[in-house]
């Protein structure tokens, strides 16, 4: 049985504000919670529907309750309540991806995602980057929002104080091929419509370009969550495999 | 003014059983519209809000009635209807990419994309790939689609027939970073879930994987338009850069 207070609660959570109040967040689906828990999340609630049985820890509750407490368009057997982790200040160590203004929550959902796959466990983000605590993130990530730190700073400051070399994907740099790249920097992509704004343009040391081959024209370029698929590999193939 | 029976057209149009029909197919926005007129693609017709009035050839609509067409949240400034271009078949040159039941709109789209980056122009789909000329599909591509055939063909003969090398991305293969890649060659994806199916896994001669840095479990992949952009650049990047 879901109680009144705990919907209205639960639903909540879907807005930042609410998120922000009381620290916690949602994750759906019993393998993103499994991971989550795993991690050391802190646990606040979790609701299972009756068929998988989760634990004595959880309330069982019906197919319909779920469904009203999820924020998918089916609900996914379990739904948890997690604390969201204390904030703590990014170091200026290994490779760190750094979002300026990236609005998208599936954009960022990816990024995340991308981010562990090539062990990367720090990843800075611009005040004004999309939450990742929202539940699409969370749901984008499918349970690498767990292992890869996401800190929310006044950009331009970390990076002026970073002391790392810093690489920005930007239109007409240098081609990602030709560089010679380092084990330690910050790579940093920029909002999807206007880029890397013009302030953090400044901090950026080194100006780098994927590469057209094909006839699109030079005003365009590839989403923010491919581009940094590429740059992760470039830098991961030049300086670890 | 919209007739009853364009606005019956233009919204059935969102199902792939009247495209099929029809032969026609939906493009929103003016730089969308702009790209496939450029390209060639016969338009079928054109409807502008009266504020951007596009050219002679567009009927003028207003905002809302703009809106009862629009496949968008938002309308866009112009709906346009184009005739899908006829089926021609792929030849066995160059770089091809081959989707094997691809299912979701938003990274066939991504997919698309990233083919006319890299200057591919063949992107060869099993039939139970999401179909290239869903609305959700066509915007994804930003008109990339105008520059890329795709074509829908039995996977398993087209590739038997081919005589190219065949490079599947799969989970245990060879790092892509070790391969030294051909400037010709057919590059596989598969299914978001399943990967890429039992028959197409005996048509590849070559296996190979983006390797993993992090913690992620090995039983996990990467999004398939994500692995798409780095499999591309990197044949891209040792082939022709």
């Amino acid at each position: 049985m879901v109680s009144k207070s705990q919907l209205k609660l639960i639903t909540s959570l879907q807005q930042k504000k609410y998120r922000d109040k009381t620290g916690l967040f949602i994750a759906e689906g019993p393998k993103v919670i499994a991971e989550f828990i795993t991690s050391g999340l802190r646990l606040h609630s979790l609701f299972a529907s009756e068929e998988i049985g989760l634990s004595v820890f959880s309330e069982a509750v019906s197919e319909k309750e779920l469904q009203k407490l999820s924020c998918l368009k089916t609900a996914n057997k379990a739904l948890a309540v997690f604390e969201i982790p204390k904030k703590t200040m990014p170091t200026s160590e290994g490779l760190i991806v750094a979002l300026d203004a990236v609005r998208d929550p599936g954009n960022l959902g990816t990024i995340i995602r991308l981010c562990d796959w090539f062990g990367i466990t720090q990843l800075v983000c611009s005040m004004d980057t999309a939450d990742c605590y929202n539940p699409k993130v969370v749901q984008a990530t499918m349970g690498s929002i767990a292992r890869v730190h996401v800190e929310y700073v006044d950009l331009s400051e970390f990076l002026e104080t970073s002391g790392l070399p810093i690489y920005g994907g930007v239109m007409n740099g240098s081609s990602i091929y030709d560089e010679s790249l380092p084990q330690d920097a910050i790579i940093v992509l920029g909002n999807e419509a206007n880029g890397i704004s013009e302030d953090i343009q400044k901090k950026i040391t080194h100006h780098v370009t994927i590469p057209q081959f094909g006839k699109i024209k030079e005003t365009e370029s590839l989403n923010v969550a491919t581009a940094t698929a590429i740059l992760l590999s470039e830098f991961k193939r030049s300086t670890e495999k």
